[in-house]
């Protein structure tokens, strides 16, 4: 299969979104969106750094990738509408492998009504994914990290930790309860657009996704709000089968553990019970577990309540190039 | 250096362009444009595949990234307002060294306003950089390959093969006349941003970047437009100096050379003079090239009219990946 086959094979030749103009083919996309604010952000994964084939199929490498970059618009508030990719191929890749990753991409992108409108194929000497997202959101409704203020409560939806214990099951295989269960969530994380977007008539809203772990996000909720954040250790949700796994990895995962795609926010007391009521409405499980104080320091804390005492909590995210 | 003073260093602090709602630092940017049309392209490169350290530096690296991109949006006649960044950075580099790749984009970002967005730094063997450009076009004025038609004159900016030149200066050091000049068209390419939107007036034009050689992009017209096209191999425009190199070098840098990141377009025949005069007004040499028939074949051709006869223009741009 040459360069032009492959495009053939993985571009769209229907567009879903009424706002594109035009769409692969060209030097560029075009689309016009008089009434909303656009969003966009790009993701980029690695094999053997963000993945690896004994654990990721072809399909799940571009299932997530895609995915990840529909949570970081989930929590903004916004709806995503295209991707473009740019995936640098090596030659220990078949064409009919790399078209796996599209395919994967596309079946998430059916799901939620995406267009891919542009990319650029490469060789190179490692498989290389890269996805830019944009999607649109109601005008000055965008939800920032920074919009987290004193006495609001703390939510997370899901249940965290799940996707490590889905890569630690592929990794060490015995006998589980869930497996598959684990396992799709490592390799099929689902956004959660819809509950965020359930958030929109709120006046205020921080969210932020869980992509490193939710000691890491929440310091960033911290610092960007210039705020402290309490979080209830006892009231972390996880898998009612989570259990199985080694407690030291329970803790790390739920603490650290990269990956669950949920999201995590912070809201005014008083807005709490709108919130659970779009969780409810979009089906989503939800949990309070924590508080947010503003102490006017400058530098800002998250502190894990655990065993009736309150300690610092690192941030041991995901981070790569340390 | 850690990767969070990495991109304090690299992040802009101040945003040039008034559409621009939040830049970098949540989990995604937001924009809102309500009177234009949005434009965008992605574009990669990676180290030994597009670029070699010994003819390019990192500073140059992130220049022509960056300036490919703008090409491509001036050949859809939009202006560039915003670029994302993903690169993937090998053990073997420096993050100083990176840092130049950043500053190099800034320098011409500079030039043309564009505000850096949003991106992603991550760990791997190999220096990959994907650039994702934004910007803006008038209502229904992209300009579309597929707009050619039958009788159109055939037009191209600047001189061919000049980048292809200096990349052979760089590799063959020798004594040259006009060595700089060739250098800085190889590491420093313009985009023909200001001509593109000079031709805005105009009710059609087909556009398209030499990106792969103008016999690739004449092809690429060829094709959408369903026309065919006969260049007129004696009025391509070279340097005056261009005759100092091997004649078969020569003619296949001009033809075939890629990355001079001029314009081709075509146009008719009454607006031609329209088009020489936003050349004129921008400063934009330009020559006429060849024309366009229209035969109504299924598969079209482009052909190179050279000591009195047409033969077919083998299309032998830079493709990657084959």
């Amino acid at each position: 299969m040459d360069e032009f086959s492959f495009i053939d094979s993985i571009k769209q030749y229907t567009y879903k979104q009424p706002t594109l103009k035009k769409g692969i083919g060209d030097d560029a996309a075009v689309f016009r969106q008089p009434s909303e604010d656009i969003v966009t952000a790009v993701d980029t994964f690695v094999e053997d750094v963000h993945f690896t084939r004994k654990t990721m199929d072809p399909f799940h490498v571009g299932y997530r990738a895609l995915a990840a970059n529909i949570s970081d618009l989930a929590a903004m508030g916004a709806s995503p509408a295209f991707y473009l990719v740019s995936v640098v191929i090596p030659k220990t890749w078949r064409i009919e492998e790399v078209e796996q990753i599209f395919f994967g991409m596309k079946d998430l992108a059916g799901i939620y009504k995406l267009d891919l409108i542009g990319g650029d194929t490469v060789s190179g000497k490692e498989l290389t994914v890269s996805v830019t997202v944009i999607g649109y959101v109601d005008r000055n409704k965008a939800r920032y990290r920074s919009q987290a203020e004193d006495g609001d409560v703390v939510f997370v939806t899901g249940t965290l930790g799940d996707s490590q214990a889905g890569l630690y099951i592929l990794t060490h295989p015995d006998n589980y309860m869930d497996e598959r269960y684990y396992i799709r969530k490592h390799q099929k994380p689902a956004p959660r657009v819809a509950f965020a977007k359930g958030l929109n008539d709120l006046p205020r809203v921080a969210l932020n996704d869980i992509s490193d772990g939710i000691a890491n996000e929440a310091a960033e909720i911290a610092a960007t709000s210039h705020v402290d954040i309490t979080l209830d250790a006892g009231a972390l949700p996880v898998s009612a089968s989570f259990d199985q796994f080694p407690e030291k990895l329970q803790r790390y995962w739920k603490l650290f553990g990269g990956e669950d795609f949920e999201i995590m926010g912070t809201v005014a007391k008083e807005d709490w019970p709108k919130v659970k009521r779009a969780a409810e409405q979009t089906k989503t499980p939800i949990a309070k577990i924590g508080d947010v104080q503003y102490i006017g320091r400058e530098v800002n804390q998250v502190y894990l309540h655990e065993n009736n005492q309150s300690q610092p909590l690192q941030k041991k995210g995901y981070i790569h190039m340390k």
